[in-house]
C-alpha cells in the first residue's frame, strides 16, 4: 500500500517538495508544499514529516531547497552555503541517524563534483536526493521480502508507533514486513499500540492497516503486556531510528518496554530498518542522543489540558532497546541474527557514511 | 492530604450523597450531589466516583438513597427492595470487589435487624454506610503506616493510575504509603504514569501529589520501562481492585506491564489495598472478571478523534498481576510477604464477607 509520503515537483532551480502532513491524519489526508529549507526544518521538527527514513529524504530535499537562491557561486562559496543549510536541517531532530546520513550524502556528492557550474550542482543535489528516495523505496520492499518469513499464516503481530509507508518513501520498514506477508496471502492480524504522546500508532498505523485491508486492533500502550499474557501476540515488529554497532536500537519511546514484555512472554521481537539506520560510530546504545520534547505534548496534546498547571513532565521521545532483547534485525541487505557486532559489520557495506 | 471524596449530607430519610466529580479534575474541583440510586450507579459507571474502596462507599450510600422512598414496609418487602437496589448498584462495574463487599455488608446489616420499623432500618443502613466510610479512613492511615517502611529517605516511587485520597474515603492506599513517608519527613519523589485511556495518573495523582507538596513528575505509560532502565525508580506502589486467594491482583490496565518491568529491573513492586479488596472465593486471578469499556474512551478521549473511523479497539479496564511479581501486599492489618495463600489467609479475618 504505497503512500507517497514525500515527493518533489518541478526542477532543481524552482521546484518544491511535497509532503503528506502527518499531523492532520487520520482526519485529513493533505499534501502540502514545502518551499524553503526553514519550512522543511520546521516540518521535521513539528513531525509533519516523521519516521527515520522519511526525515532522511526530507532532509536531502530540504538541502535542495536551501540551495535554490545560490547563483553562480564558486565551489567554496557553494559548499559553505550547503554546510549552513545541512547544519540547519540537522538541528531539527537529534536521534534518527538517517537524517545525518542523508545530509552527509548530499555534502559528499557536492564535494565529488567540485568545479561544476552552480546550476549543474543544484541538479546533481536534486538527483542525489531523489536517488536517496528511490533507494529507500527499494529498501522498504527488500525489508518486506526478508522479513515476511517471520510471519506465519494466522499470526498476530504487535507493532509500536508507525514504521509504515508514512515513515519512509512509501512502504515502510516494520509495516513492510506486514504488508508483504499480507500480499503473500497470509491471514494476519495486527495490534497497534497507540503510542503516546503523539499517537502515531492510533493515527497513522491503524490508518495504513485499514487502507491496506489488514485486520487491525488499536490498544493503549499499557495494554501490550496484558494482550501478550493472554497469548494474543505471536511476534513484535518495530522500526528503528538509530542502531549502534553492537545492535542496541533506538526507537520511539515505549519500544524498550514492549521488548521487555516480549522477552517475558517468549514472543520474538524484530527490528526492521534500512542499513542507513546503523551508526557504527557508536559502540552501544548508551551513546545515542535521546531527544526530549516539550512536556506540553503530554499535558496538552489534544486540545484539552490533562494535567494540573505547572506539573513537572518528562518527555523523552525515544528509548534504546539493548541488542539482547532483539531476535533479529531485518534490513534490505538481509537478516542480522543473532544481533551482534560481528553479524552487523559483515552485512553492512564498509563505507564512510556509517 | 485528606480529600473528602465522598460524604453524606442530611438524615437517612431525605439526605443526599456528595462526591467530588473526578471527571472534572484537574480543571475543576467540584462537589456534586447524588440524589438517587440511579444517579449513584451512573456516577460509578461514568467514573465520577472511582477507585475500589471509594466505589464501595459510594455503593453503600447508593443503597441508602435507593431505600428513601420505602414507607412502612414489612421486612420481606424492605429486603426485596434492598436486593433490587443493591443489584442495580452491583451492575455498575464488575471488577473491583469492594463494591460487592460493601453492598453485601448493607444486606447483612438489614438481615441482622429484621423486625425493626422501616424508619429505623433506614437509619441503620446509613449508619452502616458511614461506618464503612469511617473504617476506610482508618484503613488508609493504617496502610500508610504499614507501608511507609518500604520507602527510604531519598527514594523515588513510581505509581500507576490513582490509588489516592480520591480512590478511597480520603487518604488513599498506594498514595497513603507515599503520604505517610512524606509526613515522616522522608524526602521522596514520585513518577506518575498518566494511565491511558482515562488519565487518572495525569489528572488525579499529580493533582494529589502537588496539593500535598510532594515532588511529582508525569510520564506516559510507555516511559516506565525507560525510567526504570535509567535507574530513576527505587520502588513501585500501586493499588488493587480485587485480590484472589493466591495473591494475584487485579488493578488498572497497565499495572501488569509495570510489574513485569519492575521485575526485569530488580525494582520492588508493592500492592497497597484494604482487606476488603481480597476475594478468597477466587483461587487465582484468572477468575477475576475484567471489565471491557467503550473503545471511544481510547479513540475520542481528548476531544479530538485520534483514530480512523470504525477502527477496532480493545479496551480492557484492568489486568491481573500474578502474585509472583508482587514483593508484598500492604493492608491495614499488616504486610503480606511473601505473597501466597497461607500468608493471606492468616492475616485476614475469616468472616463471611470474603
Amino acid at each position: 500500500m504505497p503512500v507517497p509520503t514525500i515527493d518533489w515537483k518541478g526542477d532543481a532551480e524552482t521546484g518544491v517538495a511535497e509532503i503528506v502532513d502527518q499531523t492532520l491524519l487520520p482526519e485529513a489526508f493533505k499534501i502540502v508544499e514545502i518551499r524553503t529549507v526553514e519550512e522543511m526544518a520546521d516540518a521535521i521538527k513539528g513531525l509533519r514529516v516523521r519516521g527515520a527514513p522519511a526525515i532522511g529524504i526530507a532532509g536531502a530535499l530540504g538541502a535542495v531547497l536551501g540551495m535554490q537562491g545560490v547563483k553562480d557561486a564558486g565551489f567554496d562559496e557553494f559548499f559553505a552555503k550547503l554546510t549552513d543549510v545541512t547544519n540547519h536541517l540537522a538541528s531539527a531532530r537529534p536521534t534518527a541517524v538517517n537524517l545525518f546520513w542523508a545530509l552527509e550524502r548530499m555534502r559528499r556528492i557536492a564535494r565529488d563534483n567540485e568545479g561544476k557550474p552552480t546550476g549543474q550542482m543544484k541538479q546533481i543535489l536534486l538527483d542525489e536526493a531523489l536517488k536517496i528516495r528511490d533507494e529507500d523505496k527499494r529498501s522498504c520492499r527488500d525489508i518486506g521480502r526478508h522479513g515476511a518469513q517471520f510471519i506465519k499464516d494466522g499470526d498476530t503481530v504487535l507493532t509500536h508507533c508507525n514504521a509504515g509507508g508514512l515513515a519512509t518513501a512509501d512502504y515502510g520498514t516494520a509495516l513492510a514486513v506486514i504488508f508483504r506477508a499480507h500480499e503473500d496471502g497470509k491471514r494476519i492480524s495486527v495490534y497497534a499500540d497507540e503510542t503516546r504522546p503523539l499517537l502515531q500508532g492510533a493515527r497513522l498505523t491503524t490508518w495504513e492497516m485499514k487502507t491496506a485491508g489488514i485486520d487491525v486492533t488499536l490498544i493503549c500502550d499499557n495494554m501490550a503486556g496484558y494482550v501478550m499474557k493472554q497469548g494474543r501476540i505471536n511476534l513484535v515488529v518495530v522500526g528503528a531510528d538509530r542502531i549502534a554497532a553492537n545492535g542496541d536500537a533506538a526507537n520511539k519511546i515505549g519500544t524498550y518496554s514492549v521488548a521487555v514484555l516480549a522477552k517475558e512472554h517468549g514472543v520474538p521481537f524484530y527490528v526492521a530498518a534500512p542499513s542507513s539506520t546503523f551508526d557504527l560510530s557508536m559502540t552501544s546504545g548508551d551513546e545515542i542522543p535521546i531527544e526530549e520534547r516539550d512536556g506540553r505534548e503530554i499535558s496538552h496534546s489534544f486540545g484539552r489540558r490533562i494535567a494540573p498547571d505547572g506539573v513537572k513532565i518528562y518527555n523523552p521521545a525515544f528509548d534504546v532497546t539493548p541488542a539482547e532483547y532483539i531476535s533479529a534485525v531485518i534490513t534490505e541487505r538481509g537478516v542480522i541474527k543473532p544481533v551482534n557486532e560481528e553479524n552487523i559489520r559483515s552485512l553492512l557495506p564498509n563505507d564512510k557514511t556509517r
